[in-house]
């Protein structure tokens, strides 16, 4: 019977090992489900881009896509100003894998005053308007950018901080190294702009954001062809806010985290001027 | 003696149960073996990539780095053409999720040719043969890149392709909207180049790469300054192949991945010039 017994007690330990493993086994599961994102909520940045047709346009377009990529709940509003959408900036926005909206309306460039995109933004902002009526989540941000500046990753990490209107510097504008509100108390107090400095909002338009409710709160909120060169960005803040109400973000407004770049015009020889015929080229989409 | 012989039998059917659930259990665990990405092998992309101190560098430097972001398996080598390493490029490249090598070395400006990055490249190239001898996988491919350039992600998609050296068309360069390799029956016949057609490879540096270890056969492969303006590409090509050895890629050369974009100098308000002085700026980093 001894004999029995000890046997048994061997079985025991057999048995508890089999169950000492069967959970030391498990454990890379329960690890496994620790991996998934976390779901904080991130407001919708809608980005209203204005472009145009030119020689670098699918350049431009190109880079900004590819950092519109790592930007979480971003919708690109692209408005091209041209009388029908074209083939090249259609296909260049069904391949890319962003979430966007792409519309047209051409400048009518016989009124008032020649500044660009103004089309073009308040046919975003008519957009915008009716989407987040019908929309469940009303929130997000609105950021008009341009589709040759360029933009740090972290100013739309900022921007999901706003409240109302947030504002930061912009690099290489205006004449100047950088553009940028004065910050006191964390409290914007003034400008540093020397051009048009008397400008209500002397700011670049990628130098401010929007909560997007309070377009849905201004209907009437726009651009205009009305006001003299540079005043577009003063024209649609006035709607909503006040020089001390701006919200200052990128560290009270002393980092740089966009740039007022622009890319310069090609230079293409004109094949009259040429000594021997080129190949044909037309058939390349540039 | 039965009954104890039944007893070891329920036993034996609960161990066996326990091994049942032991590998059960596990599948989990297998599961999650699954997701990770698929190990197909992926040769390394040697970006290198020479770099100089202006107003525009670092807004450059963040959106050529934020598509970088987006190739796997790419190393950056960044190389300034400076006497010692400077902050902004240093701190720039710490805070970037990307692998990276970070050199300088100072244009000799005495030396015969002007053109730039002649020193710059042969001393990534001088790095890249030490890692190469030192890594265990001597695959790899090496492309060089400005900083003001814009490439596509579908480039490093093609690139990977390379067997010794492969090209494609550049977009906005040379004086045309494209310029290429011409291609008959999948072997390069010529190019369409206007600007120095004599070149024995008329192509712009972001359009070609090369397989990495044919810097290993090649010790003396390297760039000039004693070859006149325009031929730095033919002077790195002539180590290692020839017009009819060479690969097209992107569709036969007929699809634009890359595009010799510039960024424009910007233009700056002297302080001088100020009716106000403007408040002090030198603080914040452009």
């Amino acid at each position: 019977m001894s004999f029995v017994n000890i046997k048994k007690q061997y079985i025991a330990i057999g048995m508890l090992l089999f169950v000492v493993l069967f959970f030391f086994n498990s454990k890379p599961a329960f690890q496994c489900q620790i991996t998934p994102e976390v779901t904080t909520y991130l407001p919708t940045i809608y980005g209203i881009t204005p472009t145009y047709a030119r020689l670098a346009q699918k350049a431009d377009l190109t880079r900004l896509s590819q950092t519109l990529m790592l930007v979480k709940n971003f919708h690109w509003i692209v408005i091209e100003d041209s009388e029908k959408k074209t083939k090249l900036v259609e296909n260049f926005l069904k391949e890319s894998t962003l979430k966007y909206t792409h519309l047209n309306v051409k400048t009518n460039s016989s009124k008032h005053s020649t500044a660009s995109g103004v089309e073009q933004r308040n046919l975003a902002l008519d957009w915008l308007r009716k989407h987040l009526k019908q929309s469940e989540d009303k929130r997000g941000v609105v950021y008009f950018m341009d589709d040759d500046n360029t933009y740090s990753l972290k100013v739309f990490d900022e921007m999901r901080k706003i409240n109302k209107v947030g504002v930061w510097p912009v690099g290489i504008v205006g004449g100047m190294r950088v553009e940028m509100p004065l910050v006191k108390d964390g409290k914007v107090s003034g400008y540093n702009a020397v051009w048009k400095p008397f400008r209500p909002f002397p700011i670049d338009m990628a130098g401010f954001a929007i909560n997007a409710t309070l377009f849905l709160e201004h209907p009437n909120a726009m651009f205009s062809r009305k006001v003299q060169s540079g005043f577009q960005e003063s024209e649609i803040l006035k709607y909503f806010t006040k020089t001390e109400d701006l919200e200052p973000l990128a560290e009270n407004c002393t980092k740089v985290l966009v740039w007022h770049t622009r890319t310069q015009k090609p230079s293409i020889i004109s094949p009259s001027k040429l000594k021997h015929p080129i190949p044909p080229d037309s058939h390349i989409e540039v």
